[in-house]
């Protein structure tokens, strides 16, 4: 502990950093299960005893990567939710899925970017893993109310039709940017752009019952 | 060869979806690593004579299934492209959903559906199988180029603002597909019709330009 006191927190905060995009890489690379401490510590060039003072093991690791992007989502939304009426759905897909790939650009495995990679095997992974799915149910929720409140806004506003819940317009744009996530890691990078044209063009269009 | 000849068509054609119909419930379980031929065999309950005749391993089995997935969806846009101007993407995408989920209808694990687990572990499949994410693009592919032909017939109709490129709106639907299967997996079923709707909502928009 008198080792502890002596760094600075700027110190802790670059070596929890480092710790935690190594290991993001080496579970994007070959999945959580696969992944062993060893393979981290490999990763990341520390001792088990640096490692281990920031992290009890795996489990612990991959919480913390989960909670810490979907924080990430999370404030960004808060954010847009506090302009009145929010930015349409559009551009708020691009700036908080652009500002998510922006902070994990520098990860890559195989030169390629190991976010979407990542996302896709933590899916996985939760489908076997009690715990993580939780975590991961509970960080959806949260990100999956800030999307309802801001349907709710644009309701309000009057810019979106009324008599659709909030909720199911909230899973839809959430599902459009885990699908574009998917379509990543499974066929290559592209801009959140392309995400946020597609919607533009969705948004010009009228159902059924106005345009006939 | 004389036994073969000897059994009709349709008794070939029950056993083929029987084995494949397994096969699927177990790569949904496990995931397609975790997965042996010997698992698939205690699955559908036939020898491996038997199973063997008809596909000659994992790799075979993985590679129908998806073919015969991506299958049913182009023939879903293929059906849709055919009236003019085509139905708009809320009620393709329940359509074509629909009928995906519906034909999976019957298989499970675990009492929940096994079709939107056994998606995402074959996503995460492609990700260390170079020949299934061959077959996963070119699969995907196809089904981008109905949708890219079907976005073009709306933008010909006047229906679609069509100052965006067609295969980002095409990337854009086929995002949201993917995200609400992925969602299924990690959270549990939802109707096609939630997806539907949110786009409804999404379609009832203006985007900027229009509503400054």
């Amino acid at each position: 502990m008198g080792a502890m006191a002596r760094v600075s927190q700027a110190h802790l905060d670059a070596r929890r950093r480092q710790i935690l995009d190594g290991a993001a890489v080496c579970f994007a690379r070959n999945g959580f299960h696969a992944t062993s401490m060893q393979d981290v510590l490999r990763e990341v060039d520390l001792s088990a005893g640096a490692v281990y003072r920031y992290f009890s093991g795996k489990e612990e690791l991959i919480g913390a990567i989960v909670e810490e992007v979907l924080g990430q989502v999370h404030e960004g939304f808060e954010e847009a939710a506090r302009s009145s009426p929010p930015p349409p759905p559009d551009r708020l897909v691009v700036s908080v899925l652009g500002r998510v790939l922006a902070t994990k650009e520098s990860l890559t495995v195989d030169g390629r970017p190991a976010f979407p990679r990542l996302v896709v095997q933590v899916w996985t992974e939760t489908l076997r893993n009690d715990e993580l799915a939780a975590v991961l149910r509970e960080g959806y929720g949260v990100v999956r109310e800030a999307w309802t409140r801001i349907v709710g806004a644009y309701q309000d506003a009057g810019v979106m039709r009324s008599d659709v819940a909030p909720e199911y317009v909230a899973r839809t744009m959430m599902a459009a940017a885990m699908g574009f996530l998917a379509q990543q890691a499974l066929f290559g990078p592209a801009p959140a752009e392309v995400l946020g044209e597609g919607l533009r063009a969705l948004m010009s269009m009228r159902d059924e019952a106005d345009t006939r």
